[in-house]
């Protein structure tokens, strides 16, 4: 049984880091014997704005496959028709056409890096896996809002009782199969919204409820997101598995991620039922491409995530192991405070799968 | 010139910081003849629901005077009829029927204060004003939003060219007027948006640039408000005047009170050209409510932003001068690790404005 992975090289970074996360795969491939099979598309904001690809040539594509490794794209000298960063369309697009819901980004505190805030330094004790629902919320209007008379402009929220269940569940089913909480252990899911401004977001609540009668075994629980943006500078350990809206999510995600050392070593899944596509957090970062020093941790996770979603579960394993060991022996590329290579690095984590 | 202050006392420790602020500012009253008069109102969840006050009388009372000093609301035992907490329709009522548009909310380390942040310790290391635009945004539709057969709930963020031009202004004139970076001293304006995703996104940063065009002397930037959570961890220094649509505000000052040490510190001024209300951003606490331990310094200050919206400058760098004195003496209430009481803390207070 054979397995086709779709592979986004991505702009700037991309394609180092893919290529890390690709030959740590390989590696993987024999010694689990795997049958992955890689085929590798050169697609990214400088692909589509050359006229190679087009946003819809690329879903059509994606379509055929039922994992996409994706690299960084987007590129600030490419600006497409809203005036906006090139490449963005093309990953809501991704997120959106293809319905992936549930973006599934852990924020979790690794061997060897600094988290800036002064109660946590042990790895692990930040731990937990922030879902941001990823197929509607503010960013159902994503450039379908409307302007009139250079004097309002107006964009809806949309939230659907399909869309909350199902990410719901989602959350619940990682709570339950996940490690707990680094404080007590329990397994709990968060709701966050503002339930107590809007309509919208009372419903959120309102169907996240009925969905938690399903999940005795796992605590449910819901924070206002002003409370949450506190709790998670404050109190990050009590946290075990968040859900929330789309916009929201980016935003806590994002915090999130600053709290365990940056987008570097944050990655991701974009998942539904059939179908997934990982990716790391990070951007491009033109300004360090080509010189090999790219972090290539959030790929690499980002993968570890793949082979976790593809039943290969040893592999999944494996490769988040050899990840925790080779940063904890103190392999760590230039940003973290080492002294390793993109290579260099996935040179050790390869030599740590054993 | 006598001026008349509405005084609110709000919920649970409401009545106890609000007495600690107008022992101060009755000290003051003599020491710089300002001739304040304070008008007190038993004004809250509580005498909402017990129909004492209907928010209507509150607003119609509150039209007569152009500065509110308000004590904490809410009280989690009082359910409105949506089924949230009593006391947040009037707080939302306030902001909106006085077109109160521009929340200004300080986020700076005071002497004494841990900051959760590793790299923050020296008082005002941190130091910068977020406003929020507080009378559109998403708020604008405060359970107006629609539900359709319990399928769908929609709810719309409406931005206006007025709302935008003159929360932008705003933030412009008190850059101007204020301390510049803690990094660099210089004085810059950060607008946050996520016009990479929305169109009324992209309107609010179009009105910006247009209204950053009449200050020549005041740097004007830009900021995606997922980037702006990390950099609020990261580079909390760097920043100076940070102005923002209504929800993001809502979420990212609760962000700038936790990295400062919480909402015990957190102070505000609601305001518009012809009138403020001020008040701490903390809840009413009725955990804690008639003990005399709650902690007065945010309202403390928010009263210090009263007396400089009245044009009582002096007054209120005395005030304010005197509660950072006092913590830089270690008089401290118990929350942030002292030993003081409301009144105690208030007695240094006072004591200090020599
Ligand atoms: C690039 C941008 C469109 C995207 C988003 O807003 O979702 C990014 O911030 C993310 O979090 O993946
Ligand atoms: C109490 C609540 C309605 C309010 C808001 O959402 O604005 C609060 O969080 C605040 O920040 O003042």
């Amino acid at each position: 049984m054979s397995e086709r992975i779709m592979v986004l090289e991505g702009d700037g970074i991309g394609p180092e880091v893919v290529g890390c996360a690709i030959r740590a795969l390989e590696a993987l491939n024999d010694a689990y014997g795997l049958g992955l099979e890689f085929v590798k598309y050169d697609v990214g904001a400088r692909s589509i704005s050359q006229g190679e690809w087009t946003v819809e040539g690329v879903i059509e594509e994606a379509r055929k496959f039922r994992a996409i490794l994706k690299g960084p794209m987007g590129d600030p000298g490419i600006r497409n028709r809203q005036g906006t960063e090139g490449g963005l369309d093309l990953i809501l697009a991704l997120r959106f056409s293809l319905d992936l819901y549930a973006n599934v980004r852990p924020v979790r505190l690794l061997p060897g890096v600094s988290s800036p805030l002064r109660n946590f330094s042990r790895p692990d004790s930040i731990d937990y896996t922030l879902i941001r629902e990823n197929s509607e919320g503010l960013y159902a209007s994503h450039f379908g809002g409307m302007e009139l008379r250079d004097e309002v402009a107006v964009d809806n929220q949309i939230i659907t009782r399909k869309g909350v269940e199902r990410v719901s569940r989602m959350a619940f089913e990682i709570a339950r199969r996940g490690r707990g909480s680094p404080w007590d252990g329990r397994k709990r899911v968060l709701c966050v919204e503002k339930s107590n401004v809007l309509r919208s977001f009372a419903f959120f609540r309102r169907v996240f409820d009925e969905v938690s009668a399903d999940y005795g075994d796992v605590e449910a629980g819901h924070m206002y997101a002003d409370a949450m943006a506190q709790y998670m500078v404050l109190h990050p350990d009590r946290l075990n598995v968040v859900v929330t809206e789309n916009m929201f999510g980016d935003i806590l995600s994002d915090l999130g991620a600053a709290t365990v050392g940056g987008l570097g070593v944050a990655y991701s899944a974009n998942l539904n039922e059939r179908m997934g596509m990982f990716e790391p957090v990070h951007g491009s970062a033109p300004d360090i491409a080509g010189k090999g020093i790219a972090n290539p941790v959030a790929m690499l996770l980002s993968a570890s995530m793949m082979l976790d979603f593809l039943s290969k579960r040893d592999a999944a394993v494996a490769l988040e192991s050899a990840v925790i060991r080779a940063m904890s022996s103190g392999a760590l590329t230039q940003d973290l405070g080492g002294h390793l290579g993109s290579e260099g690095f996935t040179d050790k984590v390869i030599e740590n799968m054993g």
